[in-house]
């Protein structure tokens, strides 16, 4: 009695330590800071605007080239309503539909056996700082246009907002040939006097219509494999301005391009 | 002549002015301050390292239930090789290949029809900051397990590393029903006791196997609508931490679910 009397002053430090130790153990995964870290990071999310870029993938998404618009693009699998367990669909989509990237391979043979694919595009270009500019609504984006935007060096990432914006035409089923985009000499000046990387435009091309240019400027873009022109965005709601870009595809192993979903927070 | 030469000094400031409108305009639409904005951001992505944490789709790739994997899901519709103009691919897909998410209409025939599809998921849950936890490797994700687990109220998003990721399941074809996963006393937990809304898992299904189990998890963890499941994540290369995710999935209309990109900054 006597004994445990007189060790008693001694134990009590001990015992602060084994309950600080088993609290640290109860905590799991999450220490104090890291916790801090979220709940910083947490409130500095919430301030943001977020704004959905990308359209969404609806039968009546004008298509390349085609009167029809997407179709029907998705199906039960499994149905609840049927009796089955859960409900479970497949979808069928080209790499190029609604809002999309072009990987390298997509108008170049080389690049695409080479394994210049989808996969192979630069997270750290689909994710970044962006500008939205408005380019003149009279014009394609020619030279002389990405002139007068003088967008400095050091811009790697910019959404141009044509007249396709105003005009609805992501909006309208039937594909419109008459639609606003690079000309070869624009795309020229584009590889050759900015640091532009991901290049974003408000409908289903980067190129414009006629079948020469439209391949001159896909090759001029892809060629340098680093340029990922990202197509049929969503442009409606993004006043010119610096954002942050999200613009994620999927990693489909041999896609020459691939559906994305991109957003910008503000 | 001499009224000329009385007028230059008046006309001095007018030049001044207008050099200054001209170098605004030949300046187009970026400020100093946005192209300040923009250097201080991209040195800020810079310094942070991404980690994907999708899987490639590729025909190895195990689908949920088959011995056989994903197969072939992509196809050369136009071929350079073949004489087009360029490489351009159909894919198809089921709505839960590979990484992808959970829409509320996957388990819940109701929520289905009132239009919960993948369309309606909560961009400001699919990215902000979120924690990676390592799980018990003897047991499934349990309430015992949550419970020791310990996570924070504020904490909106957690990805579970468990076993799945230490036996390579997502590299393997064959569906292995032995993986780990939520039991329902474990979503149960989740839904009460926790503020996650983003439930990130390493192999195809949030929850496990029995057929009882997988539907009863399904349903607790969506019925509450701002939930968001997200399978078959790639978390070979995320050790446990503070990070944060984007994580995004099509926008297919009526999608019971969809593959998605997911990424990580450190």
């Amino acid at each position: 009695m006597t004994t445990s009397h007189t060790l008693f002053p001694l134990l009590l430090p001990l015992a602060a330590v084994l309950a600080l130790v088993s609290v640290a153990a109860a905590a799991g995964a999450v220490s104090t800071s890291d916790f801090q870290k979220i709940t910083r990071e947490e409130r500095n999310y919430r301030q943001k605007k977020v704004i959905d870029v990308s359209h969404k993938y609806v039968p009546e998404l004008p298509a390349y080239g085609s009167k029809n618009g997407l179709g029907n693009f998705i199906r039960l699998q499994t149905s609840i309503k049927l009796g089955d367990l859960s409900n479970y669909s497949f979808f069928n989509l080209s790499t190029h539909s609604g809002t999309h990237v072009d990987a390298p391979g997509h108008f170049n043979e080389t690049l695409f056996e080479l394994g210049y694919d989808v996969v192979s595009l630069d997270l750290r270009t689909l994710n970044g700082p962006v500008l939205v500019v408005d380019t003149p609504r009279d014009k394609n984006i020619t030279a002389e246009v990405m002139r007068s935007l003088n967008i400095p060096r050091g811009v790697k990432r910019v959404l141009f907002r044509t007249l396709n914006t105003d005009r609805r035409l992501m909006h309208k089923k039937e594909f419109d040939s008459s639609y606003t985009a690079f000309t070869s000499d624009g795309a020229e000046y584009l590889v050759q006097n900015s640091d532009i990387k991901l290049v974003g435009v408000d409908y289903l091309s980067v190129a414009i219509n006629p079948k020469d240019e439209l391949t001159k400027v896909h090759q001029l873009l892809l060629a340098p494999k680093d340029i990922i022109p990202v197509e049929g965005l969503k442009l409606d709601d993004a006043v010119p301005g610096v954002y942050t870009i999200h613009c994620l595809p999927l990693r489909l192993n041999h896609g020459d391009g691939s559906p994305a979903r991109c957003i910008l927070f503000q």
